[in-house]
């Protein structure tokens, strides 16, 4: 059984978060979901709806996979210290470290990313890999991964991304059976990128 | 400014209501989210995560457009007299009625698919379709729209009838902007649905 650590914050984005859930939560029997904050108390996403905390940095929990999205608050949690430190002390007893959207830009700015493949949001992509000069960052792709790393393009890249890792964890034929029960037409091909030529990045 | 009371109930499946919610959030300026229970209290989806309330049947607001989820819990929602009473209640003034998934099915047990087109998810279509013997069930069908109700097939589905509900309401363009920004592959086609095939419906 591994445990997923969902990290939110204040104006988290809300499908960065839930559509990789979605697929991960289809593995009951094989993964638990806890949804971690600094702090305690519902964190607002950035369109309305409040989530519950399980689990407060604080309380030192080591989680087997990490998950971290973007959104609008990302702007602020860049420069969050306790963010930072909390997923420097994560980094090494994890097994995959994975983001959505600019949470990239959050890993990339603790120092997490330095040497690594790595993509973000395609509207967000000069702002997002500022934080990150010695990031390896890859502007045509729908997800990257790199050793435990895996980060994924912008929102519902995420979804992509997650049936990549449950690929890995679970084998190609069991992300294929979750993507067939949430009707959800899987890119499996990480380079599948049409957005990085719409925001005229390649 | 139109508002969205998405419901949610035990067991409400993650994406159904949090996907649909990611496309309309992003038009913020005119769309206001809800989220509305029963009763008051965070309300636990089927794989963990818990949502917080804002509104509850008994608060009698109305809504403009509903967003009905599928999920485990529908299996009992179907049944359940105060889901059933509060949504004929909503139904005459509401401009739009959306379910995702087997939220259809609480639709059709409330008698308010009588007479129109409808879809549901194809791994459940026997048992959701038993609800409505008046429905006009299509088996093939990423989403139906009847009048004021769309209806989706299983869980992903949810977001191309969201995108689908946008362009409705404020232009193929928006939808197609939405979709730019959430990085989202839209089927814009309501008959592309390779999953009735997978699950033998045609």
């Amino acid at each position: 059984m591994r445990t997923i650590g969902a990290v939110v914050f204040p104006g988290f984005e809300l499908l960065d978060i839930y559509g990789p859930l979605e697929m991960f939560g289809m593995l009951a029997d094989d993964i638990t979901i806890r949804m971690v904050a600094e702090s305690a108390g519902p964190v607002e996403c950035g369109i309305g709806p409040k989530t519950v905390i399980d689990d407060r940095f604080s309380d030192n929990i080591q989680y087997d996979i990490l998950l971290l999205p973007g959104g609008p608050g990302t702007r602020r949690e860049v420069n969050n210290k306790a963010l930072g430190d909390w997923l420097r002390g994560q980094a090494g007893a994890a097994e995959l470290i994975t983001s959505v959207c600019t949470g990239s830009a959050i890993l990339a700015a603790a120092g997490l990313l330095d040497g690594k493949r790595a993509t973000t949001n395609k509207n967000a992509f000069t702002w997002a890999t500022s934080f990150g000069p010695n990031v390896d960052w890859l502007c045509q792709a729908r997800w990257t991964e790199d050793e435990k790393f895996f980060t994924s393009s912008g929102v519902s890249a995420g979804m992509d991304m997650s049936l990549a890792v449950i690929a890995r964890l679970f084998g190609e034929e069991m992300a294929e059976q979750v993507a067939v029960w949430a009707e959800y037409d899987w890119h499996r091909d990480p380079d599948w990128d049409p957005f990085a030529r719409i925001h005229g990045l390649v």
